[in-house]
């Protein structure tokens, strides 16, 4: 296969690509779905699902840009947000608002939680209820939430403004967090009606009726422009915040991802566009480019290309269903102590050798877990074994449908996020030796540093958003 | 997304998209395993895996096509298979040879079967032989092997000269076919001598030794040239060999694919190409193209574009795991009174509304088994929603890679064959339902009759090539 490196006839190729397939995007749907055609002229519109105060802010945007009715069709926003000259980044310059700020993601499994507490703030009620609000946390038992206290960062002189905590509860369990809510609002009602929140994820709305029956105002920006937001604001912000797995300069078998070694990568240069591939409790696929503006400027751009129901939360659920586990963090541990090939029909055991025809290696996984149709082995599989040959086959799954489309839109830079990736060092090395072996090293699969929380970093990163454009 | 029908923009884009791709065609290979480059190299070769016998007669053919050198590299190959002028089918002229015939496919899971009974043979030793072998099946338990009784038919006078029977036995039981051959060669030995055994899949390398030491000769023919050769031939010699789902004239809900309707399809001059998605133990999928030669003829063409482990032999073996169920049947039964939506986390639970942002309706599929992050539901959970929720994320994942190849490729016609789907009505209907969807109609999901013997009749094709070759 040819690699060729000229933008142009890439991006002739893309375009050509676009018009010709005979598909369009679109999702699983249950059956009776009512199947709605807005997806596809929603799918390049940037700015979506705010509430009425950001909608108002940004219709100043538009004002400045010479564009007045608010009534608009789905076709007229699409044309309308082009030339639009904001990339959804909080950007070095930006500023957060001042106070106690929270960026909120309630996703299908976890609510993730990133709270920024002010820098300068003297000893007083505030840190008091920072401190409050970390010890809620610990208090847990650490299934409910807990703070993940490696990501903590302090930055009262930059972009941040202060000291920022990360901290994740399950959905299910977002009880726990209106009850702190309630109590924290006891406690020092006045502070709490300050709080800023911005939400995102499906639970923004779900459970937007519960903020305000505690009076406090929540705004909520689109999970897909959140995504983009924090993983740029990660990315321009934190330093050290990308990296990716490398073979080691000396020794090491090429062959073995075990081998591969730890590498911070300075993503920001790296040619556009990039495909960040969010596995959350399902997996969405985000195209990050620029485009070039009828005035001759540049744009940020994205869009949805792309997506699976199988993810996160199905390798929780089938993982706990299979060995009895009963975390995200034991079905890794277990899996890293497993052999899949115990389980996994490899073309040696269908073949007996390489199947030669397809140059095949006889190690080549023919069938996941197709090993265990053998009913005694089956019944005294180890549990650790099933946990490896899960974790294998979500994560090479997501890795294949990520290529297709990374090689659909053009995209050599391949950002893994979401929570899933979570101290997931074993779905890191396979995707980071399945993209170098695919793309004979000349495209990158990237690893961040606060994956889980990019959406409630980007939800935070929409307040710099609505500050900006309320100063100008 | 627009549809453009004009041949000529779409071969322009399917060879512009293969051009520029950075990935190259790649299986999940297992840590440690030597990778092959030859691979790439081979994918586009069509004659593959022969023994000494069938290379030679096929070295006749390059030698009448004024080749001569027998030593050639991978490259030359490529090269050479080009101007090639019978594609892989046993066409409507050909003939298969007399006596007894067996095409043999021993797959991962399972070992398919067909034989023929020559159709004017008066009562004697042959067809009390094939009574016998039938008996043997009959006799089992019917999960060691059985005949699909409903697939037989009846063809003296036509291209199959006999009466076909399939049958089908589990891979690891494949001792009993063995015991069958080594009573046949006790009660009959010079019959047995004079069968014709043609072998595909990776247990005719794997088994090849135990065939030989019961003194029978076994032909082995690639397994991805014996697919093919077996679509076509069922399709040129089977009447009403294929068919789909479509909605029915009056009434019947749209969007509910249990309304569809079965339709014979003819699909000989649908225009190429097709892509063949195999589902057998893992899954394979092949394009099948008509190419232009250099001497202004049309010749037929294959290629192996894409494949996943995550097939047949995975819901087997994860659904055994998770219900307690024995067999595929078993399996789809408990699929068909089952609800995937008591265990699929879906977008209406997570938003409590649909997607606006991106227009999902809360019916769409978030997170395969999603709601079984909560230990409560898994405590709870009903055997029929696993099954039907495990058939449907199996289903759903080869559609959608197999619309993604589809689309890389320009294939509008995709053709599902291979014992996953054998009276597999539910992912039939899924997979009908899904690529109307996608492609506005323009597409078309196929099954056939015959589904998981394609790989069995292609290898008993391949005797009428050498045949042909031979009367040449």
């Amino acid at each position: 296969m040819q690699h060729v490196n000229d933008g142009k006839a890439f991006a002739a190729q893309r375009g050509a690509a676009k018009s010709n397939c005979p598909f369009k995007n679109g999702e699983m749907e249950g059956n009776g779905s009512s199947r709605s055609d807005s997806q596809d002229a929603l799918n390049g519109f940037e700015m979506r699902g705010l509430d009425e105060e950001f909608d108002d802010a940004r219709l100043k945007l538009y004002r400045r840009n010479g564009r007045r009715s608010r009534s608009r069709s789905l076709d007229d926003i699409r044309i309308e947000m082009l030339p639009r000259t904001s990339s959804p980044s909080c950007g070095r310059k930006s500023f957060l608002p001042e106070g106690m700020l929270f960026g909120i993601d309630i996703g299908g499994t976890l609510a993730k939680i990133v709270f920024r507490e002010p820098g300068f703030l003297a000893q007083g009620p505030k840190t008091e209820q920072a401190q409050r609000l970390r010890q809620y946390f610990s208090n847990s038992d650490g299934r409910v939430g807990s703070e993940d206290e490696r990501l903590y960062f302090s930055d009262p002189l930059g972009v941040f403004g202060g000291k920022m905590h990360f901290l994740k509860l399950e959905t299910s369990s977002i009880d726990f967090l209106f009850e702190i809510l309630r109590k924290e609002r006891q406690t020092s009602p006045h502070e709490v009606t300050q709080w800023k929140i911005y939400a995102t994820g499906g639970g923004s709305f779900k459970y937007e009726a519960r903020f305000k029956d505690l009076g406090i105002k929540v705004r909520k920006s689109d999970e897909m422009e959140t995504i983009v937001s924090g993983v740029l604001c990660a990315i321009e912000n934190i330093p050290d915040e990308c990296f990716t797995w490398v073979p080691p300069e000396f020794g090491g078998d090429v062959d073995d991802d075990m081998t591969l070694v730890r590498q911070t990568i300075q993503v920001e240069k790296a040619r556009k566009p990039w495909l960040v591939v969010n596995v959350g409790s399902g997996v969405s696929m985000l195209k990050l480019d620029e485009q070039m503006t009828v005035d001759h400027g540049k744009v940020g751009t994205y869009k949805r290309v792309g997506g699976t129901p199988v993810g996160g939360g199905t390798f929780l659920a089938l993982g706990c269903l299979l060995t009895g586990a009963k975390s995200h963090q034991e079905l890794l541990e277990m899996a890293a102590k497993g052999n899949a090939k115990a389980v996994d029909k490899l073309v040696g055991d269908i073949y007996g050798e390489d199947y030669h025809g397809l140059g095949l290696s006889a190690h080549t996984v023919a069938s996941s877990f197709g090993k265990l149709v053998n009913a005694d082995l089956r019944n005294n599989v180890s549990m650790e074994d099933l946990a490896a040959s899960l974790v294998q086959m979500i994560s090479w799954n997501i890795a294949h449908l990520a290529r297709l489309v990374a090689c659909q839109e053009g995209a050599r830079t391949i950002i893994f996020t979401g929570s899933f990736m979570h101290n997931n060092e074993i779905s890191q090395r396979k995707f980071a030796a399945a993209f170098r072996y695919w793309s004979n090293g000349d495209s990158q699969a990237l690893f961040m540093r606060h994956e889980g929380y990019v959406g409630a970093l980007g939800a935070l990163a929409m307040s710099t958003l609505i500050r900006q454009e309320h100063t100008h």
